[in-house]
């Protein structure tokens, strides 16, 4: 029976085709977000479709009423796990174009600080991370004639466009999707030497909220001073949603928010994250969340209010002495542990309405409520996907949280009852959504070794 | 000799004829902020140098780097004053044109709640109101074969665009300008039956305050509580610039600010102001500026500080969870008294850099700074208006505020030297800057009137 090694060896003897398969997915423009590239989203499902077949995974595109999936299924194997792996072909748009030293969907390799690394939009996020498993899969097939267990794939097309099939697509074939634990490869690295399972997920809501005062725009010689003025009365209300130190101070904000367990709290610090460095890269050098708590714990572990957009009165150049009909603010939360995001917008509302001044209304809008998710490290699968990328990176891997919301993962919970193992190989200056984004060739080649390592550790053992 | 009837007979007289000539006026679109309405606003100034002539005033256009001034000239008469008059023969845009009932430059005699209406883009602001001042020293001079004094006649073609060649051309001219008295006609009457002259305008002064924060938006995931938030940062900055009674907090701001002349108070008591009309017409019900001032005073004799514009981060049509870099406010001042402007500025660049967290900065642009204009009421010219006034419309004329701002006094003030008395025959509802802009006939009529009674009174007696 064929070792771990000569898997590993097969995946090195594919490098140089891994790459021409990934390049040839690169060049295809799949920017979900933008309806003129509805035909190159369809391409990317294709060409994936096709990529699947040529090492007998039983792949077919399924058409949505936005842009397909892709669906693949491997044999079952008796007495093993059934795992489904989830990417996404689709990219962010290029905009802006010029600020880009080469053309986005003509994939390069280059060499950036001593390092080789794939240039081109979705190198990073996500064409380059789903390609690690497909070719681990590649690789894996190739020595043993069959993969490890049975394997379901899921690629989506609309993971940066808001995901509006997602939910109705896994409602509709919850059976034949779900399995008992979700792989997903669309985070990142600790650093660039130390692998990363991703296990605490900040949740998010989102509201806006627009004060109507006067029923159009006044003139402020006119009406300045007996009108009420809903730029400030919404100033002043944003003011009030945080305290001294840094605390928001919706009614009830911090009832669902736990203290960090004390064995991730000792492995973050141990992690010795670099506050100034990380702030530093945007300009800032002092951690300006909550009081007591390090920069770290801000970002993955603690919940905030953020202020994403304001608006009010005349914008444009120059000046105009208006005083505003309404003013507006796009609000987001970031929540953690069992924070409720009803819970959370219904106190955010509650707040505005008890501050809100005679003559004034509101409306809000909602954009969107999920939940923290929060991983049950205790389940085997994790210390074994952990020793696994240790094993691969000669590094212990870290449990990292992460600021961001990856909704997939509360869906798969929500609606197939499976949780999600998060792995990936992204790196903090990979400028994903940005001009210029990159993945490094490093990433690549042992992100495939790791997920050969992965699938051999959670299939083989135990 | 003959007696002021007369010339109110020949006023009378000429009213179909007054009437044909403003709208031949009205007719020319002289929008002067649109480069496209270049000619237009040359020939309004070509037709009043023509119109000027046609009674005997040594008229001619005075082109500037702008829009042209119209000069005119009659004759000096031994023993009596000097006199200026202002007005301004460009207009607003028209946008939104499928507002208007009508095209804004075919003018037309409509009726509207029982009163004759003059319709047009320009009938209230300015070009109705400048032709009540011609047509009254026509009606004199068509009686008197002169007009009853020097009057020196000053047509502006940028008030709507920030009047850029008003002072360098007060500058170059001010000999031939200079006169005893400003007599302007822009300001509107008290209500339909009461006339009024304006004798305090507030002064303004405008400043941007934008606030950077991290050098880049960032990704609320990624760097959402260790970051500082421009937004939060400003808004609290605005929140802390009115205490809870309203007052403006800043420090000094109230030193300059004199309390209402018991004349004034008194005479303001007796308008009976109807603020719950005032707020009800544009949706309010109460007063919303200084507690213990009434409505009136809040606009006509007390200073503000309001905010025009906000913007920050992602403004556009749902969400995006970004941190901004940036977020920007542009604050207006209404001022009042001896307020110093600049005071007044330099005390807010202070508190906001006194509020200024770590980590952020802030850039100041100045978006003008003048100072409030107070009449000298104790003038006799004015005492004489009044009656004049009071005379033509039986009802007493008051001494009103003005919320607003009108540079050009202020200018006249500072360049040459000279008072100004504010007359006007505008009401609240002639949608001036708005769609459908009238003006009634009653006020051009009646307004002819008045500057033939006015002139007399100021020139005549005493």
């Amino acid at each position: 029976m064929p070792a771990l090694s000569d898997v590993l060896s097969q995946a090195a003897k594919n490098n140089d085709a891994a790459l021409e398969r990934l390049f040839e997915l690169l060049k295809i423009p799949s920017i979900s977000t933008d309806p003129a590239y509805q035909a190159q989203c369809q391409q990317a499902a294709d060409w994936l479709v096709a990529d699947l077949k040529s090492f007998g995974i039983d792949a077919s595109r399924r058409d949505t009423p936005g842009h397909p999936m892709v669906v693949g299924h491997s044999a079952p194997v008796a007495g093993k796990p059934r795992l489904l792996f989830y990417g996404h072909y689709d990219v962010q748009p290029v905009d802006p174009l010029d600020l880009w030293h080469n053309d986005p969907f003509a994939p390069a390799l280059e060499t950036q600080g001593g390092n080789s690394v794939i240039r081109a939009r979705g190198a990073a996020d996500d064409k380059g991370q789903l390609m690690t498993f497909i070719e681990a899969c590649r690789a894996w097939h190739g020595i043993h004639g069959e993969l490890p267990c049975e394997i379901c794939f899921l690629f989506e097309g609309e993971e940066e466009s808001g995901s509006p099939s997602l939910i109705p697509f896994l409602n509709e074939n919850a059976e034949e999707l779900k399995s008992d634990l979700a792989l997903v490869c669309d985070t990142g690295m600790w650093d660039q030497n130390t692998p990363a399972i991703s296990t605490m997920l900040r949740g998010m809501a989102g509201e806006e909220v627009t004060i109507i005062g006067p029923n159009k725009d006044l003139h402020s010689g006119m009406y300045g001073g007996p009108a009420q003025n809903p730029i400030r009365v919404l100033s002043k209300m944003l003011a009030g949603l945080h305290d001294d130190q840094g605390r928001v101070t919706l009614e009830g904000f911090y009832d669902d928010v736990p203290e960090l367990p004390e064995e991730i709290a000792v492995q973050w610090q141990n992690l010795k994250f670099d506050a100034q460095q990380f702030l530093g890269a945007v300009g800032l050098s002092e951690p300006a969340g909550e009081k007591n708590y390090s920069a770290l714990e801000q970002v993955w572990s603690r919940p905030t209010c953020e202020f994403c957009g304001i608006t009010g009165g005349y914008t444009g150049e120059g000046f105009k002495t208006v005083l505003p009909s309404r003013a507006s603010c796009k609000i987001s939360f970031r929540l953690v542990g069992q924070q409720d995001p009803q819970k959370i917008l219904a106190s955010l509302r509650k707040y505005i309405e008890d501050h809100l001044p005679s003559d004034c209304s509101v409306e809000f809008k909602n954009h969107g409520a999920s939940p923290a998710t929060v991983m049950s490290i205790d389940s085997p699968a994790f210390a074994k996907a952990r020793q696994a990328l240790s094993d691969e990176w000669q590094s212990e891997a870290v449990y990292a949280g992460c600021g961001g919301s990856i909704p997939v993962v509360g869906d798969f919970h929500n609606y197939l009852g499976m949780d999600s193992l998060l792995i990936g190989f992204g790196l903090d200056d990979d400028q994903i959504h940005s001009p210029n984004e990159k993945y490094d060739l490093r990433s690549f080649q042992k992100g495939i070794n790791s997920w050969i390592r992965v699938l051999d550790a959670v299939t083989g053992k135990g």
